[in-house]
């Protein structure tokens, strides 16, 4: 096996053992990120703790081994070094020079850039492809809509500071904080920690919100379409060419005859 | 009138009586299931108690008469016992078997995997099966989808976590702790149980609601996509053939006299 | 002026007084909607008061009028009484024949019913038809999905209710209240009066959710394909055949001069 | 440099400095926006409390400046100043005349009218004339829509009275009152200020939820269908157009020898 076959494994892009051993690999970053989110629980069993810590030590191990497979298979060492992904990599394992000391904690978030590594897998995926493709089409629409949308959030903001600050100046203390409130209520989440009382500010809402309805079916309604004109277009544009190939063939093997005769007539 | 129509009428599928009984079916086993869930309702009156355990008794009697009778019927008894409709309809009956027993409860809730035959009556069903048809043309995008989301849901996280933590240790106790309010945020459901208050926190829920938006309107777009691609590209693509062939057969008609000719040239 | 003329003028689809008589009827009836809610208010101001209570009046006499025109305009008169609208419209004037009696307040209600009138204003209207058109057509896809909603609605109830029920006795009492959970967390709604607390309801919260979330995007992918299969279909039919027919008149003029020869030959 | 030159530049129009000006001006009003929210947050820091006053000087400044050099640059001076323009131009400065007096924290909120400036930047945008040119399109779908929705919005809240005035007098005071819970609803912001309680109230609600669900999907579909009307059709028919022009040319290519052969004859 040759040196950019070591790389293609670790990558997951080997014919033959890329997939195994890149399942694996991709595997082992999603249980280290369980395994970050896990060691925040207050109150772990004994058991647990030493089980996290085990398993730290383990997914440090093997980054670094893994961090220096790469430098050793790399064509050009430094290049890798210095690259993004050589960058993540080294991130991903400084923990573990500094793994007996109690302040590393901080540092080890770093390794959920590994995370990133994720999204390499889909780079040549071809639903994702598609969907980027179609996002990078209407990316002005989603501009225009984004810019409408913080307009709307700041006139719902300013709208609700002036009718609801004077019947609860402790919820809707400032245009700040109303700027949350409009934003938790446009996206329709509503949490509940702040809402108009006044007849006059629940009014304003309802306007707002209607409007706010029509506005949140535009990104749908924009990438909807651009999904359609790459995919559906692209088919239909290829059934039409095919179906009119067809009828060209026809016609031409009708006329076929009628050209033969010119070229005929000269031998008789 | 033969075995294997009384399967039908049982299925709901013979051409004569099935509609009627397949309905009545249908509707013991929907009943069962809101008899079910009554049953666990506090303080129910008497008379409801006790028609609810009569309710319980047909019940239980009819899916026994209707196990006996599939394996009386179908073709091939033991095929039929060991198979998956079979083992569902035997778990269904169970609690019969220790009607008497006080600890029944917990087995009777078997019952409820005879939902699963409500499924069986759409499997003939037009409509469901362009569904299922567009689903399966947008799995691979769909996953994308689902493999993102859950990438920004972790992400926000781990991310509101770091930010809110601190200003409340009793709400945002943990990382998956975050992570629930990840998920009922990103769904906009917004419980209320727990959301920001630190001015960090809500920008960088905002940003990241906005992401999710986005994110959001996405399997909408994906799916129309692909109901369209099946459903209109179809349409399309029968409108198209059958105008192109209409015009064949007239520059066709249009092009005999000249064809013809040729033929009859060497007669004269 | 005709009979028919002045039903016409109360219906609002005279050509010349309709639309301004009959946007005064309607906005009477929106007016009369307004009035009934307001009168809900509980210390109103006495003026309030006695102001809705002469618009009450007001309303009424107008009703009535109108009913006994309608009756007198009418070809049949009988045939009017007792069709669909001729008993909505009694209902509405009901109210006048117990003006005095204290108990009036709940049969007033029944002007209600004339809100149904504002929808017959509708039923010429294009848009609507269009809609309603592309809901035709996919009623039994709608169908589909209100019927699979409800499975899961079942299912997130019955699976909430085990998870949450010990944790939660006060909260989640008994099925039936844990489908209304479903129902408010499907909806992403979220009221949050009441949401799970053990990680078990959680991670099953979080699994349905994202099913949830599929879900809801499928009745607006089904309807929006509906409404595209009713007029973009139409419009690229159109394009199509005219396109054709320019291109098939072409090829004929092309070939005219070919099939002209065999006629002008035998003159030869 | 001529006149209007000096207008294209303030406008972020001209050719060669209308961008970088264009964008600092924007800037400016985005700023100053935010200096309005931020100055209505409680218990600033001195130091924060006079930046901003310095700011808002600066601000002022800046819009009597501009709006001097409008006038003098502006071909028709009394046309601008008497324009939509113009007069917002002028509230903006407004300010600036009193601005010694204590009382003008009022009249600066005028200069919010500024905002409408950056729509104006999107005029020329060719995004948003498409959005503008589909949502024109779909107008009397997306009225038909509203009508609908506020006719369901009305039911909702004195449905919703109906049921549970009686169990919650201080919840559901009046129908007003259970208007703003139907809207709260509806829009599926659910703040979970008010609920239904009772059985009835429930059910009646999961029946309105499950229509409003469809109603939500309406406006989405309705957009994107309009904005796949303008964008895709069009397309669409250029393309086949576009095929169809080929193979009229092919055919015309073919056909060209035996056009030719009629005139040649005579020449034989």
């Amino acid at each position: 096996m040759r040196r950019h076959e070591y790389i293609q494994i670790l990558d997951g892009t080997h014919p033959e053992h890329g997939r195994t051993i890149g399942l694996l690999h991709q595997g082992l970053i999603v249980a280290s990120a369980a395994a970050i989110s896990l060691e925040t629980v207050p109150n772990l069993a004994p058991w647990a703790k030493s089980a996290l810590a085990t398993f730290e030590v383990f997914i440090l191990a093997v980054f670094v081994v893994e961090y220096i497979a790469r430098i050793l298979c790399a064509p050009k060492p430094l290049a890798y070094i210095f690259s993004f992904w050589g960058i993540v990599d080294l991130l991903a394992c400084l923990p573990a020079l500094m793994f007996l000391s109690p302040q590393w904690a901080a540092i080890r978030s770093f390794r959920l850039l590994r995370l990133v590594r994720l999204l390499k897998l889909l780079h040549a995926n071809r639903a994702l492809m598609r969907l980027e493709a179609a996002m990078f089409q209407c990316r002005s629409e989603l501009l225009v809509f984004a810019f409408m949308a913080a307009l709307i959030l700041y006139i719902a903001g300013v709208g609700i500071f002036i009718f609801e600050h004077e019947a609860q100046p402790e919820v809707f203390t400032s245009i700040p904080v109303s700027l949350w409130w409009a934003i938790v209520s446009f996206t329709t989440v509503g949490y509940g920690d702040m809402y108009p009382i006044t007849p006059g500010g629940r009014i304003f809402t309802t306007g707002i919100l209607f409007v706010g309805l029509g506005v949140i079916a535009v990104p749908t309604a924009i990438i909807t379409t651009a999904l359609i004109n790459t995919d559906l277009r692209e088919s239909i544009e290829k059934e039409i060419e095919e179906e009119l190939e067809d009828i060209e063939r026809e016609v031409r093997k009708d006329l076929a005859p009628l050209k033969r005769r010119p070229t005929r007539r000269p031998k008789t």
